[in-house]
């Protein structure tokens, strides 16, 4: 168990104003400790002439209350039971979750697909997810009508893992509801989000970068030309996961998601044999496909005002990666860290999946 | 319009006994004239000790009447109107055809499938057929029940072609009559067999190739894993064309060989536009993938005794390059290239579409 007062320094940090995963890492990197960069919090973003949100003591407290309350329990990514893929891709540096963490540590593949599924469908999910299980897998999805529920009832005897884009308490769709109980039962719930929090759209790719993040493997299964699951689909090959999509019918619009997913080099699969038979194959699965980054002494800040509006007029809308801006920008690594840490930190910039960042307008 | 001498003579050794057509374009190449072949070809056969079967001179000419009396014409591969790929590959040195024999030198794709198929799979089929006509390709099939009836309904229009395993006049399946007078009428049929043939299933693949060598990109649509069509698809990669298989559910079994195609490499089609944008990014598709041939005067024949034992000895019922044999045997590439004639004329030898060779025991 986390000590409570870490927890809540983790839990402010990433909580507050325009942090996210990326920036927290970066914080921790830099200060070490999530106590000392919240101290360090409001002078990085006044640099940039702005005053940052910090997420206040009790509202964290009030967090760790309420996880106690419904039997959930707050996982730091320095938690040995912290799924290491999610760790090593920086994904999200805490999770909310309720049931076995034990499932965490195990191979998984993801099934994700979408709400309004055909019979045949859900068929598909339920058996693909029943047989993996039966072949060690746990199975990841999201608690969605559709492909979701199929595929967490598939893998509810051999154990499942339901990541919401809302609080673990958060039951959407309400019909789920023995579903939700029985999956903390045997397997778990989990989300970074607090207790009770309503997702909106925006959190929905955050919580498919989760999915994709936990899994070897992400299969999707109908899933229309602007699906969700194609976001999972992209988060699962920017992770460096192995791609599945189960075809259908040119005819059916619910396939036509998975076909194009085929043609772009998703690999076609038919079964969990197929699933199997490949990450079966592949050895060094939970290895980061991230480069290595660079890490140094903070660095004297004497001149950063310059050096922030070099940075800000290197960027641009559209992602540039941050070796890009590197060879551009002339300033040290370390410096052009700390100015896009604050410049994150004071909203004007955006981290995108694969490391890169764009300008936010 | 071919002299008839030279028409008599090509028919004569070609339907000889065991001249298939890469030994056809062997003996041609070995005695300049098929009248020259047709002269050499029993004492060739001789040699291993076999009376081969020469096609009688009356019966080509009742052939030739047949064909006449029914309209049809006889194609020979060094007629210009003769499709350049088929000659190129070596798949059959003449062809009987009635109809437009103009659309066998136009771009074309052939599109083959189950005779079972479903109502969705014709009706893709048909469409498929009629947009991909519509965008300049003729299409090519085997006037078989299901997706070929519908590829050729749907290329009607704009320019058909049918490929059969018996004779131009064999109809079949029978409900087909009106269609096969309408493809006669706007398109052509074709066939290397001669009129009134009735086809036993070994002809099949044979017309398959055909098929294949004809178009530059093959389309297989429904068919199960022991499907027929899913030799053309096999004869379409080793003849170097563009595979395409239109995928379907997992748990339709008329789906189950277009989805192991797509496993294989086969490219994913859900309509004419994917098969249209890669055919057209593919320059020289009319060339031939195979290797360039040795060509040298006929060598003297003295020790074809021992030669023919050493190559029998090498032999082996799994197919063998006839470079690995080349590497093995000592004798000149000239000399094992009539060895083999000699061998595949006495019924020893079977070649496969690879330019491989096998023993036929």
């Amino acid at each position: 168990m986390t000590a409570v007062p870490e927890a809540l320094d983790w839990l402010r940090l990433y909580r507050s104003e325009n942090v996210g995963p990326a920036t927290f890492f970066r914080l921790i990197e830099r200060f070490d400790t999530a106590a000392k960069a919240l101290d360090a919090l409001p002078d990085l973003a006044g640099r940039c002439g702005r005053k940052i949100s910090v997420y206040p003591k009790d509202a964290a407290e009030k967090e760790l209350a309420a996880l106690q309350k419904i039997g959930a329990e707050l996982l730091l990514a320095d938690d040995p039971r912290f799924p290491e893929a999610l760790r090593a891709l920086e994904v999200a540096p805490l999770l909310t979750i309720v049931g076995d963490p034990g499932l965490l540590t195990r191979p998984s593949v993801a099934l994700v697909g979408g709400r309004d599924a055909s019979l045949n469908g859900r068929k598909i999910a339920h058996g693909m997810a029943s047989d993996l299980g039966a072949a060690g897998h746990v199975i990841v999805s999201g608690l969605a009508r559709g492909i979701d529920t199929a595929a967490h009832q598939g893998g509810l005897a051999t154990g499942t893992v339901a990541v919401l884009a809302g609080g673990v308490d958060h039951i959407y769709p309400p019909e789920n509801a023995k579903l939700h109980a029985a999956i903390i039962e045997k397997g778990c719930v989990l989300s970074e989000m607090p207790p009770g929090f309503v997702p909106q759209a925006q959190h929905f790719p955050r919580r498919n970068r989760i999915i994709a993040g936990l899994a070897q493997g992400v299969v999707v299964i109908e899933a229309k030309l602007k699906s969700g699951s194609l976001i999972t689909a992209r988060f699962a090959l920017e992770q460096g996961r192995e791609l599945f999509a189960v075809p259908g019918s040119p005819l059916d619009p619910r396939s036509a998601g998975c076909n194009a997913l085929i043609k772009q080099g998703a690999m076609l699969a038919e079964s969990a044999e197929d699933v199997v038979s490949t990450l079966g194959l592949l050895p060094g699965l939970m290895q980061s496909p991230r480069t290595q980054r660079v890490s140094s002494p903070v660095e004297k800040a004497e001149n950063l005002s310059n050096a922030q509006k070099s940075v800000l007029a290197l960027l641009d809308v559209s992602a540039l990666t941050v070796d890009e801006i590197l060879r551009e920008c002339q300033l040290s690594p370390s410096t052009l860290s700390l100015v896009l840490l604050e410049l994150e930190l004071a909203g004007r910039l955006e981290r995108h999946p694969d490391m890169s960042v764009s300008l936010r307008v």
